[in-house]
């Protein structure tokens, strides 16, 4: 499956937070065999998150992953935004209502918060785009969200990331994993040749086999690491494939008089 | 200024590396008083590289900064990407020649690389699109590129956090000061109540004062962030008018019971 990321946050773009939502997520998307094909981050604007949307679904990728931007306050604009580039209104949602509703009388109970009841900002995060799937949040108040557009699956999840992560382990990874694709990579590092001189031989190994990635990068101490990767649906056949290429690289680099070390 | 950055790299969307250089890119504009208006992050493909930076190029930001995709490898495609975006054909710079043959020349001397001259992937470095700038690169090899394209200056860096960060201090940081706008940040902590409690009294301090971004984030031990800020030409006036709001803010929390905290 092809996924893209919608990372939405003012504080983002302002360098005051830095994103490791997207790089949890392209991980396990990558670890179960999918690909992760572009990853946007934007203000807590209106237009710009209904045009990004937009755009997002030109590409029919078959999920799109959006996180922030679903609390309680008057920057919150997620919901609004999605709504609007999908043409739709936002309504009520009953499950949404009460699981917020739920959340704030326990963290009241436990004397977390002095406000028991709904206010309009909290009644704000159960407005959802019309014919949407409320989440749960188990961690948080702010539901998430599903939404069926064309052939796309949109999930709305929150930007906190203890929320986010317990969020898409209960929904999202289910998902990934009924694909039973899997990422293989395997490498080795040498040193004595510079990382341009090796270059011609293994872009033709990935002419020859274009279902790989090859990729070298210079690390400390002088040496280069190789680095070959596939996302199989037969991991054998791709560990197989994968041995095969690194010999191959080893061959070449022995032929150019460097050194391998193999990696820890 | 308004300001894109287009992260380049496979790595970074299958999870294997975090994107830092973002966020430090981010810091430093926002900084200086200008606004990132959108993050980017694609693979290493032709052509999502070249209509990426069309769709960007559409946006007409003042300022579009790309990081990574510029070395020697067979997978490193930003200048043909970019090259064909722009409709321009790529050509042989003599500046990025000479300075890509002194590096090697230079690696070679002290030892870290056997082979000394120019081979076809060393070459490769050189070929920037037409009317190019090359900017130096005196950690690494692989020159920058300065583009101007209709009012965008668009700025091709290289994905090695200290390659990038020293020809972004040495080429970008110049630009930046020269608007003299300031970002300026201030706020308190509060607990007893909740965010969403003084949610309504935000909103209205942000439409008195449109300039201003008020925000407010849970914090851990059951107390919330206020954090007032601004992008200021007058520092005087931008700080007068961050600690008038923040009084405040500081007035609701108390009328709500609300205890106050100052930050360390």
């Amino acid at each position: 499956m092809e996924i893209e990321l919608l990372m939405i946050g003012n504080e983002i773009l302002i360098g005051k937070t830095q994103d490791t939502n997207s790089n949890w997520v392209a991980k396990r998307i990558t670890k179960f065999g999918h690909i992760v094909k572009r990853i946007t981050t934007i203000g807590d604007k209106l237009e710009t998150i209904s045009n990004t949307i937009r755009d997002i679904l030109k590409r029919k990728p078959n999920i799109v992953i959006t996180s922030g931007g679903i609390g309680p306050t008057f920057d919150d604009m997620t919901l609004q935004g999605i709504a609007n580039g999908l043409n739709r209104k936002l309504e009520l949602n009953k499950h949404a209502y009460n699981s917020i509703k739920k959340a704030y009388e326990h963290a009241h109970k436990k004397g977390l918060l002095q406000l028991e009841g709904m206010t309009k900002e909290r009644e704000k995060m159960a407005y959802l785009p019309q014919n949407s799937i409320s989440l749960p949040n188990t961690v948080g108040t702010a539901p998430g969200v599903k939404i069926e557009e064309d052939k796309t699956t949109i999930f709305i999840l929150p930007g906190v990331p203890t929320e986010m992560k317990s969020m898409f382990r209960n929904v999202i990874t289910p998902i990934l994993k009924k694909e039973k694709g899997k990422f293989i990579e395997k490498g080795f590092l040498f040193s004595g040749i510079g990382e341009s001189q090796i270059a011609a031989y293994t872009s033709e190994l990935e002419k020859k086999y274009p279902q790989l990635w090859i990729k070298t990068h210079p690390r400390i101490g002088l040496s280069v690491e190789v680095e070959v990767s596939i996302t199989a649906f037969n991991v054998k056949n791709g560990e197989e494939l994968i041995d095969k290429t690194l010999d191959e690289i080893r061959e070449i680099v022995i032929k150019l008089n460097g050194k391998i070390k193999e990696r820890e």
